[in-house]
């Protein structure tokens, strides 16, 4: 660790990130009637019975007085897909609530939809905390919703994933006994990949169909026509080796059609890809509800990085 | 969204789960010397200039009159790490502080070390917030490490991982063009999988090995000696078929040998899948460099939840 002995604000604030903090956004209404609401992670629940909760808003901040005033206020935990929100609501000057449909709150502040849950607040306490005022709520009210929190840490937003088994960041251990654990990511990615492949195997093999056909067939249902060439570089990272002898014969099984400017699907080749595909995303359903949508999203985000750190330098799939 | 018009506690502590945090331990020093600390998800940054942080503590905690004599005490953030070190300083009445080389404060109350961020401060105020009291501290000083930090968020232990692109768990999104879009799981395990792959296969290739040798020797790494059915029932889920003909022929060329008890490596055997392995790991090690610590355990963390929920059945591998 490194000890800071003078104050560096930025220091300071790099240390405070550390602690990962949900992302809300405070409403209430100023006494002219005008909604007034700013971006807040100094959010934190404070006590059970009476149901409390407390943020804190910087003394130079320009909705201060609204807040001091306000009989009410409400706070709504964002949800992971509202990062936008987020940052209209730390914005100063725009009118924040364009476009929003507010529902009524008995309190009169204004109540952001399709948060990840949301307290109704009567001010309970003001209290000095140096340069910020801590402002206590009693909690009139709350509701919430399936969707899964936005999270901020390190000074970004980040996505949480439940842990599962034994995870850490410390280098793996080694044993004797074998040449590789599976916390290898190269038997895992091998593994999951399989797996999930199996899972549709049974409708390719009913329309006879090989992973390499399927691979060729899925890249045309994609992007057409490709010429031999320009197939056989989409799939060489694959160490598949696409050549005359394995086109020509999809072709003669009426699967693909050749043209002057190459290879396309025919009608049979492009109704062979669609049921496959079909298949494919019933796996994916039913695998990702068992995952949860959170760890679903978080496992396609964290495959994306991989990929992109790993791209040979593939040609582009989707325009 | 569920309007909740009674307060139910467990509805009420659901709906503030919503709200991510880190994960914290407060330590002080009682009046007799005796160390004294706590788990607790309560704190936040409250002021810049000067610099304060609070948490809050309940009434009813067995630590409370060491935390209200206290004149200081140490605000610990967890790294992900350290999910063991906060079960134990949630609960009461052990000797938490047993084993843990403590680092000296000038204040007095004990410093944990390898934590993610640390902060020393003064008690500023105590404050009354219902059931608990909210202590806000002057921060004397901090530090702060590169351990990624522990997050709780909906009543479990988390990793948060930074968002890399579109992701939504919104439903995905269909346009006609094409049957299947880039966020498909199944592609995405796929082309993740043979670009990592891509890294190590020139290692295979100038060792003559195809894909199913190496799947065959590095399976035999692991868990030898193995019968010929069991090879097949182990390699089935990748739809590589094993039969005699290739286990034949991996003996003729010296990298299997065949005993009464089934089939095992060779010393050429395993000097080649050794090099295989050690290819596949400088790969990870240079892929994961370039992803970062965390998201490397968050995706092993992902890719074992999708193992086990796509498993076939597969007979365990490590013992």
């Amino acid at each position: 660790m490194t000890t800071t002995a003078r104050f560096d604000p930025r220091d300071f604030r790099q240390a405070l990130g550390r602690f990962a903090t949900g992302v809300t956004i405070v409403t209430t209404r100023a006494a002219d009637g005008t909604p007034v609401g700013m971006t807040a992670n100094s959010f934190n629940s404070v006590s059970m019975n009476p149901p409390m909760v407390l943020w804190s808003l910087a003394r130079s901040a320009r909705s201060l007085p609204a807040f001091t005033q306000a009989t009410h206020w409400n706070v709504h935990i964002l949800a992971n897909d509202q990062e936008a929100l987020s940052n209209r609501f730390a914005k100063a000057g725009e009118d924040k609530f364009t476009g929003l449909a507010l529902d009524n709150s008995p309190g009169g502040a204004p109540l952001i939809p399709d948060c990840s849950a949301r307290f109704q607040c009567r001010t309970a306490f003001q209290y000095e905390g140096g340069d910020h005022i801590i402002f206590v709520g009693e909690v009139m009210d709350f509701d919430r919703s399936e969707r899964a929190p936005l999270v901020f840490v390190t000074g970004g937003y980040a996505l949480a994933t439940r842990l599962a088994g034994d995870i850490s960041t410390a280098p793996q251990a080694q044993t004797d006994a074998a040449p590789y654990s599976e916390n290898l990511l190269g038997y895992l990615l091998g593994r999951a990949h399989y797996q999930f492949m199996a899972g549709f195997r049974p409708t390719l093999e009913a329309r006879g169909l090989s992973e390499t056909d399927f691979f060729i067939l899925s890249l045309l249902a994609v992007r057409s026509p490709l010429t031999a060439a320009e197939i056989a570089s989409h799939m060489a990272y694959t160490g598949v080796d696409v050549g005359a002898a394995t086109l020509g014969r999809l072709c003669t099984r009426g699967l693909l059609s050749a043209g002057e400017a190459g290879f396309e699907l025919s009608p049979q080749g492009r109704d062979d890809i669609l049921h496959v595909m079909a298949a494919a995303k019933a796996r994916e359903a039913e695998l990702l509800d068992q995952m949860g949508p959170l760890e679903a999203a978080s496992l396609r985000n964290l495959l994306k990085r991989l990929i992109a750190v790993s791209d040979p330098g593939l040609p582009p799939l989707w325009a």
